[in-house]
């Protein structure tokens, strides 16, 4: 049994604009949003439970939605839109013609459970930029990182600009977040070496060796890494740079680290 | 003898937002707009000639203003505008102050010269997106390449948002620019080394050897190189991925790169 909404002013449509808008009401909700057959698929591959299906019968037929949800463990509640409100819903310009909404997984740090015995993590103090974020998941799905850590974030990580710049990467990684604190906490419990990308009493970062258990930890472009961070690295690394401005983005300087590692480690 | 604009309506003023928006009048017009003291300052470290200064007095001085551009080789005219014209004219958040006209330089492949014997290059085919042309000019800046050549670029190097993006970096780098056969041609000419991100009939990265005259060529994440570059590679070259999207931002793909060259020849 199909449901049809035809108003903006459906409490349902209301709800995901607000989603989409607000960090507070999707922690309020449990739930955030989701746009994209591609984003959609990947987030019920990653474990995401939907509670709603929003498509658009003029650019995705039933049919195609069903296929597209057909690997999700249980019902999911489908609900057909206009045109109109899907445009006004959606936040990326090609258009898809599916949204979903989808319960947050608890990230705690305190309950996250690494699977490797000899991981490679990257570990992100207090990132802002959802285009930054987006770049760093990208990079740690395409080195098939052990684990992604979020320190101390300053944008909600369901953020659906973050969902976008990740093209997906958001669901492909395992993620988790708390303060740093918590996070070097958890580091050191393990075992892990961490090395943080920082000048301050840093040895170049390709004269260590990243095949042990080894946390990557890369701070703001602003400014660097917190005292927590800094006073319970195992080394600071810095890349050796020799320009005018020196001052790299910080997803690249993340890629070329973890890019490092994965050469030290055959690739494996 | 200074000048005082009060007026929205003044030509200079017209011009200024015209050149701020339009890559047409700044071709026609050989002019571009720089905004910000550390800008202003590394465009003429850079070489660039500045032809006018606009200064808000109740930000910067003008004592400021005339040690900023104390090593511009000629004199330059010098406007004071009001805070209501600067605000709408500057395209920053922060506020500096300060905005100039540049002449654009010849960027020309077909007149570049190179400097050194065993130069390491990037060459950008039909980049788009200003935040990544920023990325790899403040990546080519920190590793002090000997060129970055942007093959048939898509967007007025001159825009402000490159300037921006690449928080000056523009202005410390070399740059040409030329069709995609122009560069070739150049890179063939001078016995350089092609290696192609490329998937087709391509080898790991790390495996190729960078201390030789090299060139590494990226292109667009969605459509990769042209075939104009694909058929005149050295050698086409992969990072090796292993997650789930593989798919990375062409900037920390190109740093990664880069960065492994800089590493073998020992960040000289």
């Amino acid at each position: 049994m199909q449901n049809q909404i035809h108003s903006f002013q459906n409490p349902k449509i209301k709800l995901l604009n607000q989603l989409k808008e607000k960090s507070r009401i999707r922690k309020k909700e449990k739930l955030f949003i989701i746009e994209g057959q591609r984003e959609i698929s990947l987030a019920i591959r990653g474990g995401y439970i939907l509670k709603q299906v929003y498509y658009c019968s003029s650019i995705l037929s039933f049919e195609e939605v069903s296929i597209l949800i057909n690997h999700h463990p249980e019902p999911v509640e489908l609900f057909e839109i206009t045109p109109e409100i899907y445009q006004k819903l959606a936040y990326r310009e090609t258009t898809e013609g599916i949204l979903a909404t989808a319960i947050l997984k608890d990230l705690d740090i305190k309950n996250f459970k690494l699977s490797s015995k000899i991981p490679l993590i990257l570990v992100a103090e207090a990132p802002e930029k959802p285009g930054n974020i987006g770049a760093l998941l990208r990079t740690a799905d395409a080195a098939q990182l052990d684990a992604v850590f979020i320190a101390n974030p300053k944008t909600d990580i369901y953020n659906p600009n973050i969902i976008r710049s990740s093209i997906g990467c958001l669901f492909t990684n395992n993620i988790a977040t708390g303060s740093s604190l918590d996070i070097i906490n958890f580091l050191r419990h393990q075992n892990i070496n961490i090395y943080g990308a920082a000048l301050q009493a840093s040895v170049n970062y390709h004269t260590q060796d990243y095949t042990k258990p080894t946390a990557i930890v890369v701070g703001t472009e602003a400014t660097g890494l917190s005292e927590d961070f800094l006073s319970h690295t195992t080394q600071n690394i810095k890349i050796p740079m020799n320009g005018i401005i020196d001052s790299m983005n910080v997803s690249v300087a993340a890629g070329i680290l973890i890019f490092e590692a994965k050469r030290q480690r055959g690739f494996n």
